[in-house]
């Protein structure tokens, strides 16, 4: 295992976007734009920002494009917004000065699509094939996410097949990232890491491979480890835990992003991130949603290795 | 990775112990009867039931001999006890009829040994060589846990090279099985790899070789990962993620049992246990606590492969 494993590894943090969106309540538009500053601070490259969807759908991320015209982020920070649907593709690119990536997304699993937004995956790829080249038109960078790629909530196992031939296609027009999502937390390390290892030398079109498990079941760090066995050097996280898929009822989601950090520094693996730093942006955030936060390291403080005095 | 990774694991069970101890208020003898009883009928194989320790000391396991006596355990399902001195150990083999395995510890750093049992490692280790011949005299099986292998939260770095050293030393003195316990959640997938591959094809008097991770910083699976890797094939957690040890303050323990037992069925990796069932028992001590347990899998439930009707 360690001699193959990465020295670095390219975090995206999706708590403004993933966390925000999952929260019952509206966060407050300076507490988001104080909150997408301190993370974009921590030292990390790359942040997903907003998603510019229906306000009637998701109202939590009404204020999109207010958050990026008043978040001072530093030179550096790739900011990256999720659309689902031609028509978010506008108001996104309305906003191409302040963003770097725009991701757009389907499921592997027609029930999970067809749950998510209405469309068979058919249908959705046919969108996301005229999306992704007026991303790439506008001189942005172009991902890809692909929901359920390590199992469906609704139909069981997805096939890997199934996962490459989307991200082919996805590729094949214009995505430059693909991000595999295990939305619910069905994978495990064995099949990550196969996974992987079988995209790994010749990945499709050449598009950067990105990973983002879940720890429904506690093992969304377990899968970082097979993943990164498996050559994926590309993590999304959210800090504090927050966000993630309430599908199986109160399930977690995402990994915690500090949780990532200090198991990677622990592993000798380069993230760039301030860990200290992006513990204070998730005590700011616990503070303004008012409630305990899953992840383990905001309570149990970075490892410290130095001896007591 | 997959060509390595065991068949199958033991694992050991050790909430009314390592969690029963942990918790504010005492349960009540029957509930933790009703409680070992579940527990006993997962499947699991190994199953600590208490402690025999002053109950001055921990008064939450003073009934440890009422609850040997009452709990009917299933031939097959071995018991066992911890005890940390002589003392202890008398009242241990006074049950010696109820119980398969007594398990002696220390720790690895002075600071933590001294904090915990207030006592040198040196003195500690030289009563547990007393004592590790008394268990095999009576006929049962020895076991001996070493305490912050993997780190220590006083001290900082433990030498792997010391862990080996005590190691020898107690299964010199008869130990069977040796426990290596992550007690503050300072472990690594990489450093618990190499630190069970060094060990594997040498094992100290050929006792078996136990990992213990703590899931403090929610890598706890991903050192379960790291542990396979390195050729460990046995484990110990607690059902609901009770116990474990509160350094830094407020910081959780153990690996849930629920959400190990998930990780390696979808590994493709046995552990005997019926995954329901212990779900079963941990929402019966869900109800008895009175709080949410961090046990993820009890949240979200096992993965369900079966597609939607």
């Amino acid at each position: 295992m360690p001699a193959t494993l990465p020295a670095r590894v390219r975090l995206r943090e999706v708590g403004p976007r993933d966390g925000f969106q999952n929260e019952p309540e509206r966060i407050a538009t300076p507490d988001k734009v104080r909150l997408v500053e301190k993370l974009a601070r921590t030292g990390i490259r790359r942040l997903e920002v907003t998603s510019f969807v229906r306000a009637d759908v998701i109202p939590q991320l009404a204020d999109g494009a207010v958050v990026l015209e008043h978040a001072d982020v530093p030179e550096g920070v790739a900011r990256s917004v999720i659309v689902p649907t031609p028509k978010g593709l506008d108001h996104a690119l309305a906003q191409r000065d302040r963003i770097e990536q725009i991701t757009v997304f389907l499921s592997a699993s027609e029930t999970h699509n067809r749950r998510n937004v209405n469309r068979s995956v058919a249908e959705s790829l046919a969108g996301l094939e005229e999306m992704l080249p007026r991303i790439r038109a506008a001189g942005l960078r172009a991902g890809a996410a692909i929901s359920t790629s390590f199992g469906c909530p609704f139909e069981g196992r997805v096939a890997p097949e199934r996962v490459r031939e989307l991200a082919e296609r996805l590729a094949a027009a214009g995505a430059q990232e693909l991000v595999f999502a295990d939305t619910t937390g069905m994978a495990n390390p064995i099949g990550v890491r196969a996974f992987f290892a079988a995209l790994r030398d010749d990945p499709p079109g050449g598009a950067e491979l990105t990973a983002h498990f879940h720890n429904t079941r506690g093992q969304g760090l377990a899968n970082v480890v097979g993943a990164l066995e498996g050559g994926c050097e590309s993590f999304e996280s959210s800090f504090g835990e927050l966000g993630g898929c309430p599908v199986p009822v109160g399930a977690t989601g995402n990994i915690a992003t500090e949780d990532l950090v200090s198991m990677l520094h622990e592993m000798g693996i380069d993230t760039g991130v301030d860990l200290p730093a992006l513990l204070d942006a998730t005590r700011d955030v616990q503070r303004v949603l008012g409630r305990p936060l899953a992840s383990r390291t905001l309570v149990a403080g970075p490892v410290d290795w130095a001896p007591a005095p």
